[in-house]
């Protein structure tokens, strides 16, 4: 693909470059650097959308500010694609998101305009009023910082705990609330719709200067009513100035809304605001995906396509051998509608990833019983404990590393509670492109200290199957059932539903020099490896642990009987882990076995394809092989 | 002490005795339920404003609901000493926090009448919205269900989840504000000062009253301003009935404010609103210690007092050995004041606990650089991030238990951003008479697997100084410190500083029969146990090994050589925390050697002293010294 001509941006590299720009030419800027985004993301797939909404603010932004010595914190950081090819990364673009190329969100460690590493939701309000707090503290009076914030991100509830505490606190604060009415799925809640009420009821502002200029006119024409008046006026001043809009109910300073699509009037506002002192709120209206018709028409595809032709929006589909197997996603999200026919006890709680965890299917099949609850992973457990409280069994589909931020949910609110909440750890393991914000390495450690869960993690679609039939029968309390991104290998998965007895491994294959135990879909992986050695003449035995609780002790006490080298593999950390569950056991009954525990090692791991950090980590195909040859060779 | 006389009282077990008194003696019934709260908390220490000022409300809800097939979630629970009374617990009340006894929180294992098991905060919205849903569902449509949440848990983002979605949701559900303008300590935030305009504006609906008058009379006297008169009604109408409240914002109807004093009122009131459908909010007002003067009037004190006299309120001090010792937290308290004299970097936080962590001494002394943000960790911790990121050396105070609902934020907000934050880790391990919700068991493990954490518990309070120390030398990233809850032996603990390396334990003592590692305070009733068991002619030697991770791998080496039997005691769970560490140390270096880990085992422990819960979780003195003989024997 050619490269478009781009006479403007060909001179920009950085914010100092943009300044010299004529207020004039900004629309031009945005033009090029919106075909800039166009032609990148379209052979170089990643998020998309929501940066071609933003690409007037990126500008605007880094026209008016001073950065990096101001602080510029984007939330999430879907949307920070313009912003990077304005702050010294336009030639390196084209290594977005893959192996030791650039991030696909901003990063700390990437650049000094990246004030923030972000990937998960709704940060981005605290970490701006810590900073701006910070500069007040050190008498650094004259940078400012602004976070961009979308209106999903605002639903949750670290958005609004943030709000509440830079209320109390005059630190200097500009908060840019991006309303697109979007996440990646079209946004929900009662913040959505006050929001789509503001912009819609002909703007706030006007039914305010309305209000005024009524009340100037009545204090004219009638000067009887006067003491009446001056008590009402009273009462409309508090309530339409302090109490009559959500923000600044807060103590925030709310200016808007104004289109963000406008860049110079953007200019201007932002300039007018700097002046302004104390937490204020922008309200800004913008479309997802802006300027690029196929994306405006189906925002929730086009957050992040595939390959696709930068002048037609033609999807070009990667190549697939086999593009009818399915993803783990849609293998849940289908086999949960046939087990919600079944049992009326299931309901399905998404936190704004209905197309992400494929729960969208329940939620067409029956709209009734399947909730996205927004962006607010703390309330879609403890929503799903109270549903479980009277009775219903909750599917609540999580990403892993999302699940963190339930993490006291999950411990307080339904294994402590004893109610049966079926927890789709959607995402776990080395995610790819997204990056350390993403991998969803973490959870088998964090879920395993839990008292009372149950973990699992199916070996392919099938079991995974099997395990949510197991879930739903009822009687098993916190129940997490955890797959990765991606397809198994399975194009006939869709077979009839047997029960697995909870905390049950299987013995995949016998054999004598050594044992591997794994759990989830990666021991596929292992069943690779031990095919190729056992051509070479070794024999290895292969257990699926299925369960890391209540881990299989029958398998584990047949094991150390018989294997004095064991290698355990998971697609998590191995701090904490399968492997660390199988030392304890150890210990506990007093074996001795020489242990190689593979998965993710104690440290972050950044992007690429999860090929690529599966070799990185040492257990692809080839480090699980290395791994069985050291000790085979002793 | 005598009990008084309570003739309505005596009569009253269940919600179904309490309905037969007339209303005209509701007033009775309170006085006599306010007597018996304070006669039994007097003698039996436990939670106390919080119960006394939700006295009407207790009375009022059981009047007027149809427990327990209604549902009532009561918010954090300190509050529900009444609701445990009228509720068949009138007569364990005694055994109420004591070990076996009844549980100082509702706990869904306790009675049915208890909804959802509570401790944490800002629950009750999410869990009552999920059984209303379900009640929905199952076509139970004459279930009622009822939140009643304190203004300080509104502000934790949890609560605003739970608020967004029930908007969207017409189930049928009513939020109770109970708004005394306290948490433990004072609330603070932007939520508490609009709750504190509305409630100090002579009511917002006299306010909203006056407005309909006066546009109604302007609409007669002057026909002639009919049109603009038109579209402004119609922009207030829309502003005053959608968008003045906050809550009408987010779609919940909202009533109030009322004086919850009242209970003939709140009776009338309650009645009316299970006729009103939907999501719906009462505001009401009440009094934190409310019918006991000195609980009025120290309302911080009185939430949770030492035994007192129930008729002079004078505080009868529990004797102690030696009550200069301070509290682990008065030595964090005032070391952080004599750190932060010497370095500027120095901030301190606190999510809502400036007495319980003593941060209360930095806010007095420093108040520009100590801030208290409210029941909102995941706040806490992500602003520590931000002020780090601008060059702070935040000193974070949270509770263990409460540090779970901050995880993903101490993952992805500080230690992924490498910044140099100290998180205090207040309680940790086994808290004592509050029981499952509190005990802080869990941190050793869920820090451990984060990649970059410094984590790290001293054995004394000298230890603890010099961790401190060493932690605002700065460059160190995310660094926990974590102490228990109560004393230390240290009379004089106020030594000049000294730097730790990080990664270091050190040998407390050398022994040849059993080594024993050890982590934090409880490391000291290991030296007890030794003394004795030295005593009876055996040698063992004693780590503290002070920091979990880095862990000292030069002491594990030492140990490993020396020693075939050797213990791991931690207050904590021995799921994934120190014991697995040292597991996992042996299996990476080839090491064999008999382990026992000693610690919080992997199910849920009540409440009850901290040293009857050591004794049943087997590290007492007694059991560290039975684990160490069954070595010995050998």
């Amino acid at each position: 693909m050619t490269k478009s001509e781009k006479p403007l941006l060909d001179q920009i590299n950085f914010p100092s470059d943009l300044k010299k720009v004529s207020e004039d030419d900004l629309i031009q800027v945005c033009a090029e650097l919106r075909q800039e985004i166009i032609e990148q993301v379209s052979c170089n797939p990643g998020h998309f959308g929501a940066s071609l909404g933003v690409v007037e603010l990126s500008v605007a932004l880094h026209y008016v500010l001073n950065t990096p010595y101001d602080n510029l914190i984007w939330d999430v950081g879907h949307q920070a694609y313009g912003h990077k090819i304005l702050t010294g990364r336009k030639d390196l673009f084209h290594t977005n998101r893959k192996y030791k190329g650039i991030s696909g969100f901003p990063n700390r460690g990437e650049s000094e305009y990246d004030a923030f590493t972000v990937g998960h939701s709704s940060t981005s309000i605290s970490a701006a009023l810590g900073m701006a707090v910070a500069a007040q503290l050190s008498d650094d009076k004259e940078r400012k910082t602004v976070a961009v914030i979308g209106d999903g991100s605002m639903t949750a509830g670290l958005a609004f705990e943030g709000l509440n505490n830079a209320a109390t606190n005059n630190a200097d604060l500009l908060v840019i609330l991006n309303d697109n009415n979007m996440a990646i799925d079209p946004n929900v809640g009662g913040l959505s719709e006050y929001l789509l009420d503001i912009t819609t009821s002909q703007t706030y502002n006007k039914v305010k200067n309305d209000v005024w200029r009524f009340l100037g006119k009545f204090n004219r024409v009638n000067p009887n009513t006067q003491k009446l008046f001056q008590k009402v006026e009273h009462g409309i001043k508090t309530i339409l100035l302090k109490q009559s809009n959500l923000f600044e109910a807060l103590n925030f300073r709310y200016f808007g809304p104004v289109d963000g699509h406008n860049v110079n009037h953007m200019v201007k506002v932002l300039s007018d605001l700097q002046k302004i002192p104390g937490p204020k709120i922008l309200h800004c209206i913008t479309k997802k995906g802006k300027g690029f018709e196929p994306a405006e028409k189906n925002q929730t595809y086009w957050h992040a396509p595939a390959k696709f032709d930068a002048n037609t929006g033609e999807i070009l589909q990667k190549k697939s051998n086999n593009p009818q197997i399915p993803k783990f996603q849609e293998v849940f999200g289908h086999t949960l509608v046939e087990l919600a026919e079944q049992n009326d006890k299931i309901v399905g709680i998404t936190p704004a990833m209905p197309t992400g965890s494929s729960l969208n299917i329940m939620m067409e099949k029956m709209p009734d019983r399947a909730f996205d609850v927004g962006i607010a992973e703390q309330h879609a457990v403890t929503f799903s404990g109270g549903l479980a409280a009277n009775g219903k069994i909750p599917f609540c589909a999580i990403y892993s590393s999302f699940m963190q931020r339930a993490y006291d949910q999950v411990i307080h609110d339904v294994a402590l509670q004893n109610v049966d909440v079926v927890f789709c750890l959607d995402r776990g393991g080395l995610v790819g492109a997204d990056g350390a914000t993403h991998h969803g390495v973490y959870d088998l450690a964090f879920f395993r200290c839990i008292p009372n869960m149950t973990i699992s993690s199916p070996l392919n679609e099938e079991e995974l199957r099997n395990l949510m039939y197991t879930a739903q029968l009822g009687g098993k309390g916190a129940f997490s059932i955890r797959y990765p991104r991606g397809t198994g290998r399975e194009l006939n998965w869709k077979k009839p539903f047997k029960e697995i007895e909870v905390g049950t491994g299987q013995k995949l294959k016998d054999g004598k020099d050594l044992a591997i135990l794994s759990i989830g879909p990666i021991g596929m992986q292992a069943s690779d490896t031990i095919e190729e050695l056992e051509k070479e003449g070794h024999s290895i035995a292969h257990y699926d642990m299925r369960f890391l609780k209540p881990i299989d002790e029958k398998i584990l006490h047949e094991v150390f009987k018989n294997h004095q080298n064991i290698i355990t593999l998971e697609d998590g950390c191995i701090t904490g882990g399968l492997g660390s569950a199988v030392l304890e056991f150890m210990s506990d009954n007093e074996y001795t076995a020489k242990i190689k525990r593979l998965g993710v090692p104690d440290r972050w791991v950044e992007h690429g394809t999860q090929e690529e950090l599966y070799k990185e980590c040492g257990f692809d195909k080839e480090g699980i092989k290395n791994a069985s040859l050291k000790f085979l060779a002793k």
